[in-house]
């Protein structure tokens, strides 16, 4: 049965957060914020995109959602599908809007929302969950989603499948993650504007909740309240626990490699975002000195080619890639299997709270071999989606209902 | 006299161009547009600030203004610009809105339209042209204009402000160049779009008018297309006069390596944008195989922290630092600072059509004491602005009215 687009509409979201949550050492009072694509069909099917923001300029993203999406009125799913590298590629490419990028910021977003919107009713059209989805899919389906441009020099297309290929094989010894769900990380532990006490009694009543992993945001204008945190942290949950550190970008290198060292001791599992997302080298520089302490950052990088340039440079050694801030699902895969040829771990940040993500970590273990790590877990805005995904016993189960799990209730009524 | 804003306003113009005029390989049916920013004060004063973009989607330009400039009504200009990057900081990292860059796409042309209104009001409220308002700034002044945060770690202010006052004593060596007037190029020679015949034509009376340099669209699909009009160019004008070729990000790495080596018979001046302006090590690959002809960047290079990585890596020769594209006025002057550090030359890139940053150049090379090159030269929109760039001889003449030269006829019925 053909799945066409009849309609688009367009959705600015922004969500209240509770006193200091989200903070950061560079967003102090942010919103969360979604600018939602919604695809309307002639039968009851619809699918829904989301791209994360901060809440403020949210209307940016939607406005550009309206300007770009118009090609897709009047395309059948399974078709569209079929070749979306193609058609990502021609949004991406627009002769005039292109200028406003290129591959970043707000047309950028608006393409993510877009994207996963489509990837959503592609898979409630097959009634399958996005995991599902993707594992099915041949090697060969697969590379067909993503635009490789600009990736010639390190990945083809050709490559790409030979890896997923490759991988089929052994696909049998990395399925047993379906039944026992995949790790997840506790990321509101620790929020910038949170007190000495309200961290302690997080960190602990995580630890009670299964997680063995957890963040705090770092990047105070004094270093020592870094450091006295994230020693209170460390005294709370004891040497087991994975603690990782978030700046968000709050340093200058010089800055970046002067904390980091003083927050050594504290035996960190990784140094996120330490300074502007853009400065690869300077990533590189901090990578070299802390190292084997890795470099966490991918929130905010931009695109394949930025990730490309991280990988190559070995800058990075937590690929936080997400798909609401690439181009959606099918850039993400390019980063994915960009990342297969490093030596790196993939650990999505989830923009989407981890909806779609807790989908694409199956993929990553199973079909692409990425280790199975931990994913982000924020649960602020649970009761705004239809499906919000289950962490039990510290680990997010495997989603069954069809699509992306990016249904928000605020769409239902519109 | 206090100068203080109490209104702005942001306006969406685009202008059709001439059969084929400004196509590329990229981008092959554009309009130029602007995202313009209209500060009124309570006089008759006012300033103009312009972004540039391709036509579509300069209402999200706009729509940006508008969210970013607010803070800025009731701001007197001289107490405004005497801590001007602190101001532009303050927009750059405002709490929500910078997680739809960050310094990057339609928030950062937005903050380019509004920071280069600043300074059109500042020159105009002192009753001087921008070069002269910037020549007349101690070393002390120049450097509170700009926000120097994350370039730390290869210039901070006081070294930018000791670069500065090194050259105080030799400007009068420098400033023969105020009488003779600065060199242009002629970008409108080549573009993507025209036939053979026009190229040849255009470049003959490109020389006829006094140019001594010209620029030729390449990137074609066929590369002997690409090679052959190279070569009829070449031919037509002979082998003093430089002649230059643009990708406009057509090009892979490999692809741009490969017709980059076909082309070398012809002795080109450089070669611009090979390919994604994100991709910095790209840049470098391409730099090394083609040297000693330089690359060049910069129309779609998005802040300083890239130019950073630019010329930390060694993947850039030609600047073509753009302040309709960086921040406005005040990061294009960090990136020029920061370029005396390493051996490239600064050629703007004119998204204004020359009209700041024949102003800039001349600061250049007399209060940074880069050396004269040629600006590039586009004469399709000075119908549209109040006082056009003078080019005269293939010499751009100095501007003589006060403010940015920035003036748009459409503005003057506001």
């Amino acid at each position: 049965m053909a799945t066409v687009i009849t309609r688009i509409t367009a959705h600015d979201f922004r969500y209240k957060l509770g006193e200091g949550a989200g903070s950061d050492a560079v967003h102090r009072n942010p919103q969360y914020g979604y600018g939602a694509t919604h695809l309307e069909t002639e039968g009851s099917l619809s699918g829904t995109g989301i791209a994360y923001t901060l809440g403020g300029g949210t209307q940016l993203v939607t406005e550009a959602i309206t300007l770009l999406a118009e090609p897709l009125v009047g395309r059948e799913i399974e078709e569209l599908m079929a070749d979306f590298g193609a058609f990502q590629r021609s949004i991406a490419e627009h002769g005039q809007v292109r200028w406003l990028g290129p591959h970043k910021g707000v047309i950028h977003l608006a393409l993510a929302s877009i994207t996963n919107a489509c990837f959503d009713l592609w898979a409630k059209a097959r009634g399958v969950p996005l995991w599902k989805l993707l594992l099915d899919l041949s090697p060969e389906e697969v590379v067909r989603l993503v635009d490789f441009s600009y990736l010639d020099d390190v990945l083809t297309r050709d490559e790409a499948c030979a890896i997923l290929r490759e991988k089929v094989g052994s696909r049998g010894l990395r399925e047993e993650v379906l039944q026992r769900g995949y790790p997840g990380y506790d990321t509101s532990v620790g929020w910038f504007a949170y007190s000495d006490e309200m961290i302690v009694e997080n960190a602990r009543r995580a630890v009670d909740a299964g997680f063995t992993a957890m963040k705090l945001k770092v990047g105070s204008p004094n270093p020592e309240d870094d450091v006295r945190r994230a020693v209170l942290v460390r005294q709370a949950v004891g040497e087991d626990v994975n603690l990782m550190v978030d700046a968000n970008q709050a340093w200058s290198v010089p800055l970046a490699l002067e904390v980091c060292q003083r927050l050594a001791p504290v035996k960190l599992g990784w140094v996120e975002e330490p300074t502007q997302p853009d400065d690869v080298l300077g990533h590189r520089t901090i990578a070299q000195a802390i190292a084997p302490v890795p470099v966490a950052v991918g929130e905010t990088v931009s695109n394949r080619v930025l990730w490309k340039n991280f990988l190559q440079a070995g800058a990075v050694g937590i690929v936080q890639a997400d798909c609401t801030r690439l181009a959606g699902i099918s850039e993400y895969l390019a980063v994915a299997i960009l990342a297969t040829k490093y030596p790196v771990k993939v650990i999505p940040h989830v923009g989407d709270m981890g909806q779609m993500h807790h989908h694409l970590v199956f993929f990553n273990h199973i079909a692409l071999g990425h280790e199975v790590q931990f994913l982000e877990y924020i649960p602020h805005l649970r009761k705004h989606f239809t499906t919000p995904a289950v962490v039990r016993d510290g680990a997010y189960q495997l989603p069954q209902e069809p699509g992306c799990s990016t249904g928000l209730k605020a769409l239902e009524n519109v």
